[in-house]
């Protein structure tokens, strides 16, 4: 067993144990365990030879000096908050796998072209405010106005409670880096889903971060006895949306492309074990790492709703209430991540993420690249969430390999 | 207008102001407004030249003599409780009309070679006991004895609602009639589904009163993240049950003999939008005019859930939580009523009965025949319960060609 990767997962058990309950992991932003989890990381990363910072919205920063004073750095991170009843790893895993890649060059007292920078993100989850990617925006520096004024739970706003975790709301922008700063943002992560467990391997690439559409929609039809009404005279709303869960199912995977959708709540109305539905209300969610053939697959979903509606005699309708772009990673990044992965296992898997990082935000500013870590079964935001020591041994390892490949020349 | 009709009509408006509500028709059994409506229904009973009694359950009952006194008698009737918020002419209707039968005779001094009687049920749809068909079973004698004790949303039983109405418990024995007091029972009734208004038919004649089977159904698979689990790897219990609806639709459909299916209820668990369903419940209403195919096609709908489930790698669970059989017609009256029906409009029409009916209790002890009328868009259970004058006036005519017919020969 690697060193390193024990260390990493005995300092993820040690985060695991700063929470707000005893047993079930929670850390927000700007309590009381995310200063503790920002203390704890940063004398890892001091133990690791790097200068050590908290920055105005609270992210806990690294770095670890190139061969030249004041070099452009290549930035390594993820979060540190959590979910509530959360898992150990997400987020938390690629901050100390990044410590370990600096510590591999801090053992042996290499400097680098680039310097090497870490981020530990105060914010990604949004569990306390309702808001997300507050850390990788402060690097950023791409809050909006109206953040600070946002409220918890019990009505604590944002800048309240940064005033009561020691920060100044007014030096927020302080946190903004220059683009010059970064040559590029290397994230690392659980994959959060069951792609690598499927294809038997510790670690993948990601191609993207999903870009998703969501909508709410509605068959009409008309309520009817289920005795009286023959097969042929109804208008039933449920036998139309399920027409259309069939279609959306066989579509979406025909499409490929890694495109998912996903029907979650379905109300059927008026709901009597012995009267037609009349009316269906459904969710639609569909995601995927590109948004043209999103939006095409969207646009054909719809038009099928709307092609089984009118030859049963019922009416659609759907109204798109949530929309994010997706997140291309770097070109350049995914094939020196997929080279570092191919050097440590025997292939390497390209695959979108599912879920949101900050990435997403970074990759405004920066060019991103992100590497997943296989989890079981897929599980995440649970205590269940469980990566194995031989995987993260292979992860710092993949990881080292691309961040120190990246920060020996100058940025081209 | 036919002078009969008309005055269906104008009885059945009578009838529906005799309500516990000014604005909404509701008579339950062994109100005020029962006893009300028996007394008006008498009234018109004794006009049409018939002797009267109300028997020791509360149905109001009348004889019109046949050519010799103690005849055998053709038995019409239906039912003169309502649902909440009801109709005015789903049950009423049938007496009415059966009403004007005899009356064409009374004015015309005929007696035929039987009697006829007339049954107004005082509870056909348990509105108020939760337990239905209580007057045909008075006549039938088959109340069990748990009946009495039942009681409404008040606290008031059966025996003691009896006592306050002014009838003794301990004689609801002597409704029973004997097999050989009838030689048929004859009962009109609204369609209660769009069938005839869409054939463009005032009348048609009931094959069978439909049996029924429900289950409660579940497919249990794997909730997941909605936008990291691919489609290849997932287990949607809400798609394998969209497959499994649109099978029941097809399936149902294919095998004709006027089979119904409904999924009426479903709950999609754990219900998020952004969550892979991994629960879904849903029940199944199937319901058909012959025992035999019905249960042919509850095996074949299972069967395909299991195969869909398995295909899938869910698990399927299904539990019948209540079952009717079918109540065939009596074919002899079938063709009787198809001949009054043929000689009053262009053609007649057999159709199955989906909603239940005193003659389904009638039919264990006397053969049974039941003539729908069309009602407005199938509408019945609801104030906007209509049917038209027309179509009543040719009721009637047919109504009386088929009993007059019976009633003039003893039976065979």
């Amino acid at each position: 067993m690697s060193p390193a990767a024990e260390r990493v997962m005995a300092r993820a058990d040690a985060l695991a144990a700063v929470s707000e309950t005893p047993d079930a992991l929670t850390r927000v932003y700007l309590s009381a365990q995310h200063l503790q989890a920002n203390q704890l990381v940063g004398q890892w990363m001091c133990q690791a030879g790097m200068t050590v910072w908290q920055d105005s919205v609270g992210n806990i920063c690294g770095r670890y000096e190139g061969a030249q004073e004041g070099a452009q750095a290549v930035l390594l991170g993820s979060h540190l908050d959590t979910v509530r009843n959360a898992g150990r790893y997400d987020g938390m895993l690629g901050v100390l796998t990044a410590i370990e890649v600096v510590d591999s060059l801090h053992q042996q007292d290499i400097r680098l072209a680039q310097a090497i920078e870490i981020v530990g993100f105060c914010d990604e989850e949004g569990t306390r405010f309702g808001i997300t990617l507050l850390g990788s925006r402060g690097l950023t520096g791409t809050w909006p106005a109206t953040w600070l004024e946002k409220c918890d739970a019990s009505g604590i706003s944002v800048a309240q409670a940064m005033v009561l975790a020691g920060l100044d709301p007014a030096r927020v922008a302080l946190a903004a880096r220059d683009k010059d700063d970064f040559s590029a943002y290397l994230e690392l992560h659980i994959e959060q889903g069951p792609c690598l467990e499927q294809e038997n391997l510790a670690l993948g690439v990601v191609e993207a971060i999903n870009g998703a559409r969501r909508l709410q929609c509605r068959f009409t039809g008309e309520a009817g006895h289920a005795g009286t009404v023959p097969m042929t005279h109804r208008k039933d709303a449920l036998a139309s949306a399920a027409e259309w869960m069939v279609r959306i199912e066989t579509t979406t995977r025909q499409a490929g492309g890694n495109l998912v959708a996903t029907v979650g709540e379905l109300q059927c109305l008026p709901g009597a074990v012995n009267v037609i539905p009349g009316e269906v209300t459904l969710s639609l969610d569909i995601r995927g790492p590109q948004d043209a053939p999103l939006d095409a697959l969207l646009n054909a979903l719809q038009a099928q709703a709307q092609a089984i509606a009118t030859r049963r005699g019922l009416s659609f309708h759907a109204e798109e209430f949530y929309r994010i772009a997706a997140t291309p990673c770097d070109v350049r990044l995914q094939a020196l991540l997929g080279e570092a992965v191919e050097s440590v296992q025997s292939r390497t898997l390209s695959l979108p993420s599912g879920a949101g990082h900050d990435a997403i935000a970074m990759a405004e500013r920066w060019p991103v690249g992100m590497l997943f870590v296989r989890c079981r079964g897929g599980v995440s935001h649970h205590p269940a969430e469980s990566v194995m020591a031989e995987d993260v041994a292979l992860a710092i390892e993949a990881f080292r390999r691309a961040a120190i490949g990246l920060a020996s020349t100058e940025r081209s």
